[in-house]
């Protein structure tokens, strides 16, 4: 059982593998669609109905109430470019194990469950080449548009409609009625290591934003121009990188990250001092407070350089997500597996988006962590080892067994947002 | 005679215009066709033989003395992205006509020339599309492969050859003997402006090299990873691109001039922290011993950041342009040609590269200036006086009459590199 397991997740590794043990597997390319038509023939192999929606969202189905809500287990098997075998596929692949175990669990033991089970691969969570991330979770939670994203474009033109069609997964079919969902995500940090805990119940996710940032200045050449005379706006945009890294440092250690990843520059010439920088600064913390204040800083800051560059720097805040909590009788049922099971829990917080975050506006939501092995994320040397995802497994297949019975569903006290705010996506 | 040039040059103008009264009309393009057929017109309506050799330089020929060289007046008629009306195609059009009144007025005076005029429209001086710049006129010098040259691919993958041929300036013609060139250009600086010159003799190339420079950190994610366990190769690159704005402060005002004006990350996701930065930086100086000097203070300091972040750093030199001087007979003429005409000049530099640089190492060449406002070029905002192009004109017309009548060719003293080292292209 744990050796089927391991061996779909080392094929799965396969579909768009790097040469440094990664994957390159984005979202709607060719290496999606090998991991997607492995996910079919499981599907049918097991005997379930297989889904696909209008935003490439794929459920594998297993009917065991007839006309009852299912419980979703799942995640997505998309990567960054040269990204890692585990972040998605992990929790795609132990929810389609847990969800046979499950299966299997009813009919010898005759329990009648209160749901139907089901799998989940979730379009374009990882957003690399279609932004924003975390689409076609969002587009099922009724978060983001389903017309507007399947408009939306990849730096060659390409649609996520057209996309999706070249590869055969723009489908009709209706998505399922949920009644509850659980993912299980590696870390992707470094805490659970640290501590040695097997198992971490996500209680809640952090406060993020991101700072569109275009830094206007002058095209001139690079030889002929006086240095008094340019208004460089790489040079600009270089401080505006570096005080993007540096406001962390005014906080407490571990309770906020920032970064700027995309950047483009005009004209982009060796020899002309460039026009236009457009870049993405993202911000992240454990409360807004702290990203409010990061960002005020930064505003400052940004205005400083703009003027002692004689330059114009325009800011604008988007893709803000507010805290999100997992409902707390989830975390408890975590905890209850956990102890069950003889596997250790603490509660953790997500720095990161998961497609659990947009399900957890619409559905009791269970969200879990493996160890990482030294934190790292998004780039081939991710990794977690055998011995922490059978382990994960066993909790996953336990915990969604325990919700297709009607776990979490009478008793859901706490969910989504605590305060006014919501969710801008 | 002046309106018929003014008409002309604003005419020129107008292929590819931007709506801020610049050119956009990189090497090869749709646009760089329209300036070229135009020049194919003007060529032919004076009766002129015209000939396209085979890495796009357009050349038109008026045979005075049968058999005998050229002497060839000219520049280029490509932009920069974005860039101005008047860098190269002031000296192609100021080329054209002072091509035809040398003609006529040796006509008038019946004096017989020792050579032979010509204009040259050289292919992709800009390089803006096509690294490197000054292609056409180096592989004309012989000091850029003809064959290599085609192959260049801009970022779209097209070569130099399909790019020619698409626009149907892949010629076959052999170019002309050459006894002697001379080309006038907007200064890009403001030292004639501020000091009242209406033309600038120019002495000397600076003494250019770039550094590519490759930041290698690692891929992570933006949110879920801490900031002590990245290696996040944009704030490293943010630091190289500072340290090299700064380096010119330890030198004399004025002596050097120092920019980054490419630069790519990998793989540029907004929530992915950067693996790989790749970036070009550009250093002119009035010496080589400044160059050499602000160099080694990169390198440590470039060692350093590497350090500082654990991240690999590799520098390579490319493109060393030693110092060229071009002949002291030719200043002299441009000297004598001032005060026959009541034009004002002075010596200048060119920071800069040109056509004649490259020229020059095979022919007497001479290379004048007139003033820019503001010092400013490479952008739409570059601008001349129609006054001062009238009369860099009549300049030019004088210097090629006296080049034409073997002004040049008898005595030239010093021309070339003073040192032993040779033009690395």
């Amino acid at each position: 059982m744990d050796n089927d397991f391991l061996t779909d997740f080392h094929h799965v590794a396969t579909f768009g593998a790097t040469k440094n043990n990664g994957v390159d597997r984005q979202a709607a390319t060719a290496e999606d669609k090998l991991s997607r038509d492995w996910f079919s023939r499981f599907t049918r192999e097991q005997g379930w109905q297989l889904r696909t929606d209008s935003i490439g969202n794929m459920f594998a189905l297993n009917e065991l109430v007839p006309g009852a809500p299912y419980i979703l287990l799942g995640s997505h098997l998309d990567s960054q470019p040269l990204g890692g075998r585990f972040d998605g596929a992990y929790g795609v692949i132990a929810g389609l194990h847990a969800a046979k175990r499950i299966g299997h669990q009813l009919t010898e033991t005759g329990v009648q469950p209160r749901y139907n089970i089901g799998v989940v691969n979730w379009f374009n969570e990882e957003g690399g080449r279609f932004a924003p991330s975390i689409m076609g979770s969002s587009v099922f939670a009724g978060l983001m548009e389903r017309d507007r994203m399947l408009q939306v474009q990849d730096l060659e033109g390409t649609s996520v409609a057209q996309a999706l069609d070249a590869i055969g997964y723009l489908g009709s079919d209706p998505g399922p009625e949920v009644a509850g969902y659980a993912e299980i995500h590696i870390e992707q940090g470094r805490i659970l290591e640290r501590e040695g805990i097997d198992l971490g119940a996500v209680d809640y996710s952090w406060y993020t934003q991101k700072l569109d940032v275009e830094v206007l200045g002058e095209q001139s050449h690079t030889g002929a121009t006086a240095m008094a005379d340019r208004h460089d706006a790489l040079v600009a945009a270089s401080k505006v990188i570096l005080k993007v890294h540096d406001v962390v440092a005014g906080f407490e250690p571990e309770s906020i990250v920032s970064s700027v990843g995309r950047m483009t520059l005009e004209p982009n010439s060796p020899i002309v001092v460039a026009r236009r920088v457009h870049l993405v600064a993202d911000l992240r913390a454990v409360d807004r407070e702290t990203v409010v204040e990061a960002r005020r800083v930064l505003l400052e800051q940004i205005a400083e350089i703009a003027k002692e560059h004689e330059i114009r720097i325009l800011v604008n805040d988007f893709d803000v997500r507010d805290i999100q909590y997992y409902p707390e009788a989830g975390l408890e049922l975590v905890e209850k597996v956990g102890a069950d099971l003889g596997v250790s829990v603490r509660r953790i917080r997500t720095m990161a988006g998961h497609d659990s975050v947009a399900m957890n506006r619409i559905a009791p939501t269970v969200m879990m962590f493996i160890p990482s092995v030294d934190g790292v994320s998004h780039c081939e040397r991710e990794f977690s080892t055998d011995r922490d995802m059978l382990t994960g497994l066993r909790a996953l297949s336990e915990v969604g067994y325990r919700m297709v019975c009607g776990a979490l569903t009478a008793d859901v006290a706490e969910s989504g947002t605590r305060d006014e705010e919501s969710l801008v996506l």
